[in-house]
């Protein structure tokens, strides 16, 4: 199945108690495909915007990972950019500075082969960007959305109907409950689900995911890691798994829900293992087959 | 198998977001026997100390249970009292209030039939008496420890004492970190294992629980609740579903181990669903076994 992911590309500038990185290869979009792209090869298309600074070989880079960059426009100007530091609890960044750059007038247009993606991630982007991509796609079969705590207070009316018009919500839990203003994530995940999307998928860091549908609820914890070196992209590469995941099974039932939230886990968790995308670069089908079973061990009880 | 428990009985004012209850029935070995009791009915033994001023009710109440109260002294003065506040975030609780009371001078003194325990729960008191009591135990089989951060912080040398002589750590993540002075669970459960238990349980409050072993890892995530009042003794309950199965089947082996952690889990949940021990007091066996069954659905991916 073709995905398509609209969202950043970003030369990102990261410190965490482990180390530092600087202008290195970020955003949601391009995390998200590197992680897709392991699972359904040659069927990720990214839309986004770079500017003339954005080195070639990160192009070079995602095309030999078989994205397809035709939607990646690059325009005069810079490159977006994100400053952030996290400290020993690395859940939540501190942010030090945001350049928009060239994403600040980017109006996503989509190739017209693009059009007819089955799968679509809106990534966490201006919630008007994100119904503008939909607009323009014909016939989409499941469509997952992710936002933040900027969306949620500064354009809540167009969140809300974009989330009315996706299938599935991914968030986190300080976001779900900024959004309904409910604390409990069962009651808070209702209200979500009570706008339209069948499934709303909470994203818990170091403590796993949850999913919420109408009638069922799935919980796990995560892949239990001995060293994280930078969270930076987790929640992005969570949906680069869930949604690559679905999209190379073809089908979204109960059951390939479950293992999609166990497959954003995992592809997680290998992200936070080193800085930038370095440990996407390296990373194997066959390790992310050996880490879910590993993790299968980890979770099992009679 | 018996089940010996030495720590306190309390009378406790808590307030939550959700309520307040006043002189409320708790303390740790209260919570652990309440909870194990229903596991191991008629093995239960508590050691501890009561005040004049400990209502009767509380002490039918137990007996009612089949705790066997020899080993409860009840001498003059007042009861130990503990008031705490939670907020919103129900993980840690703001102690506005300690009275020692009768537990200032309480040395543990065990009836001559609980020497020969086989299952020994050192509830989270000074390590000077958790070491008392180990030492008047004939031949324990299974000796589980738990502690806080005023113990880390006052009485290192001799707690380190007191987990060198035990089986099994259960701790909370801070107070993990804290002793070790390591921020990385893998690591600092490491550790604990270095000075002789042979295993590590993490308790990590609404997201679950992590076992630790020298060549074995399990994770949990907690029991999904709409709706939790009170977290007070969810830890020591905890112990009592922990220890008490594990007394029940009567043996500790990898798959035991993680069993008791999924149902250490399934109490903890029960009981923070009501203030004090009210939940446990109409909690029923079949109710447990339900929610385990419950519980394995909503962890279960293929």
């Amino acid at each position: 199945m073709t995905l398509l992911v609209v969202g950043s590309a970003a030369l990102d500038t990261v410190e965490t108690p482990f180390g530092r990185v600087s202008g290195a290869l970020g955003g949601s979009a391009i995390y998200f495909s590197l992680a897709a792209s392991l699972y359904s090869p040659g069927q990720v298309k990214l839309v986004g915007v770079v500017g003339e600074d954005f080195p070639r070989e990160h192009l070079d880079f995602l095309t030999q990972r078989g994205v397809d960059l035709k939607g990646l426009e690059v325009v005069p100007g810079r490159t977006f950019r994100w400053e952030g530091r996290y400290d020993y609890n690395l859940n939540t960044a501190e942010t030090l500075a945001t350049e928009l750059n060239v994403f600040a007038d980017f109006h996503p247009r989509l190739p017209q082969e693009y059009t007819k993606a089955k799968y679509v991630f809106l990534a966490n982007i201006d919630p008007e960007l994100q119904l503008e991509v939909l607009h323009q796609v014909k016939a989409p079969e499941l469509v997952m959305l992710d936002t933040m705590n900027y969306w949620i207070e500064h354009k809540r009316a167009a969140l809300t109907r974009a989330i009315q018009a996706v299938d599935l919500v991914t968030v986190n839990e300080a976001e779900l409950r900024q959004f309904t203003g409910t604390y409990g994530l069962f009651k808070a995940a209702g209200e979500i689900l009570a706008l339209g999307p069948r499934a709303v998928i909470v994203k818990r860091g170091e403590y796993g995911a949850a999913l919420f549908c109408r009638d069922d609820c799935f919980t796990i914890p995560a892949y239990p890691l001995a060293e994280v070196k930078d969270p930076t992209g987790a929640g992005d590469t969570f949906a680069g798994g869930f949604l690559g995941y679905l999209a190379r099974v073809g089908e979204c039932t109960p059951e390939t829900l479950r293992c999609a939230v166990v497959h954003g886990c995992i592809i997680a968790s290998f992200t936070v293992e080193d800085f930038s995308v370095n440990r996407l670069r390296r990373l194997t089908w066959q390790q992310i087959e050996e880490r879910f079973q590993e993790f299968r061990r980890f979770t099992h009880f009679e």
